[in-house]
């Protein structure tokens, strides 16, 4: 798992990233043109995220989309840990997941690992973690998913029908595995030790309730994806079909690290962070610009370090058109970071502002979307 | 965990088991004369398994009758492992359990570990455990524990009510504990690895349910310590009592080694072997006796060694007189090993006749007893 200047694990991100070397690590494949051409086909455009390569590598994607033109839809599986309120970088996968539903009209299974992030959290009591999870529910719903498509669940909710799953998960996984795969050590607790047949569970529920081989794919970061090779290496062993993956990079830091953490609050925005905070954190963020205005006219700035920048990429420019001139402009030095960020803000407070009713709504509707034991 | 000459953990038992190096090895007490007394302060009298010897050993059973006797009755906990069928050995501590129930009228949670035999043995799936547990529990009912007070469950059965709790003690344990404590290594499975969390479980059970400090006795056999030690150490980190255990000997094999064995057929009596089956693996037991009867007459044979004897001392005589008696007879060579095999064939026979017709009854009764989620 580690690098020579980075760490990429489902709990820690460290250093620069760099995405090509990741997939040559976790050994997964580029999303190439010929793959981005076959799912144009079931779709009236390709998603931005495809278009801009942030949805950028897969495991099996293709085998999915053959399955599904032949008459065996896949279900989609994603999930979230609920450690503390959503941000924008969780959101990201989300709406890919959501476009993937309106594309292919399939179900979505939603997993809430409230069991790994109180595992995972000393600070965090299970109380707490069901508490983040009913937050992190809001967002999800509040993107629009379909309710008669779409089950979400927490696990300590839906333990019985999970745990004869990952018991045959885990009795095919040993501990050398997890340390080569984790980079877990003997101080590790054994909840965490067990935890990857929880998160395995739902790449195997429909094929087990429809009593046939259901095909499944994941739409995740790419940091989730040690999880779900153990669970490749396991399906067959188990009677059940590899489940699929599709990857994302990491959504950026406001402070322009690499994977937004949630623990710090100026590095990201929160679902539930008022429009004007957002704007406050949107001023105060790291950019590719030059230290004066002067300077930046002559030399230009460095959009692909510059977190402003890239919060357009992933999710808040639509208009491939305009973020190519964005980004020209900033190179030249036409554009200056302070019009960026009023450019951005605006943006994002609109869309919070949006998101955020869409939020207070989703308070009723909590139950068309949950499925408990 | 290993010893100059023996090796005893919950999943193996080898060589010649010093009981009371174990005490020491285990760091639990000896039931000693006072206890005794104040034991038999509450009881009509003392269970022969107790004047025996037989259950020997203890974890705070001295603190469980003190709460008793202020008015804060225990719960006992015991289990099953479902990999095959009951054999007596099993019955053993089930026995003992049925008296302490009936001694202190107390609530019993009798847990089946489908979920830890599927893990363990390559060969099990889970409908096998599945199978065995309701096989084993008809052995459960057949013995006549109160149906009002008793709660018998599958793992797998009320995995939602157990796996909260096993969460907060998975998180308090790490690998390095259950190394040193079941002798894991870095290839066991990490179903196996997260198992001892679950064992624990009803440890906390009834205190949660009733939202106040429940105590809990545990009647096991000494092999199982090693989980309930580990719970121990816990209890007090997560807001629980410490439950408190009593430990039996090995129930002896037919064949002469220290724990019957359910991987051979012969070394030990199934509940569902015929009378005759019995009669015949009894004949062909392992006894303290001289090859020929001649020899036995003139040098008398070694009861402590005798599976003969040792079935009767731990389950079959219940008349203090008359096991005393027949080790005197054995021992100065008046007593011939075909003679004593006869007495406890009878008494074998006799026995599994009504338990039988018991567990025939059972069949109509499970519901009576069982919990589900």
């Amino acid at each position: 798992m580690t690098g020579n200047d980075f760490v990429v694990t489902p709990w820690e991100v460290r250093g620069d990233v760099d995405y090509g070397k990741l997939i040559e690590k976790f050994g997964t494949k580029r999303i190439d043109e010929k793959l981005l051409l076959r799912i144009k086909k079931h779709s009236k455009e390709l998603h931005p995220m495809l278009r801009r390569d942030i949805f950028y590598s897969h495991r099996g994607f293709d085998r999915a989309l053959t399955e599904y033109e032949n008459g065996n839809p896949f279900v989609l599986y994603t999930g979230r840990g609920p450690s503390g309120h959503t941000h924008l970088g969780h959101l990201m996968p989300w709406i890919f997941t959501k476009y993937l539903q309106d594309t292919f009209k399939t179900k979505l299974l939603f997993q809430i690992t409230d069991d790994e992030k109180f595992l995972l959290n000393e600070r965090l009591s299970l109380d707490d973690t069901r508490d983040f999870a009913y937050e992190n529910i809001l967002d999800i719903i509040a993107l629009g998913f379909d309710p008669k498509n779409t089950e979400i669940f927490l696990d300590t909710e839906l333990i019985k029908s999970q745990y004869k799953l990952a018991l045959k998960v885990a009795k095919k996984i040993t501990f050398s595995t997890i340390k080569a795969t984790f980079g877990f050590s003997d101080s590790s607790n054994i909840g965490m030790i067990f935890f990857t047949s929880i998160q395995s569970v739902p790449c195997f529920l429909e094929s087990e309730r429809r009593g046939k081989d259901v095909p499944v794919l994941i739409p995740c970061a790419i940091d989730q994806d040690p999880h779900f090779r153990l669970t490749r290496d396991v399906a067959e062993r188990i009677g059940y079909p590899k489940p699929s993956l599709v990857h994302c990079k990491f959504f950026p830091s406001l402070q322009g690290s690499d994977k937004m953490s949630a623990s710090s609050q100026e590095s990201c925005i929160y679902t539930v962070d008022s429009p004007s905070t957002a704007r406050k954190k949107i001023m105060n963020a790291f950019t590719g610009g030059q230290e004066t205005i002067k300077e930046q006219r002559e030399k230009g700035g460095n959009p692909d370090v510059c977190s402003v920048y890239q919060y357009l990429l992933y999710i808040f420019e639509d208009d491939d058109r305009k973020i190519k001139e964005q980004y020209e402009q900033c190179r030249c030095g036409e554009l200056i970071c302070g019009d960026h960020k009023k450019y951005l803000s605006e943006k994002v407070e609109t869309f919070l502002v949006r998101h955020q009713e869409n939020r207070e709504k989703a308070k009723d509707r909590i139950e068309e979307y949950m499925v408990r034991d």
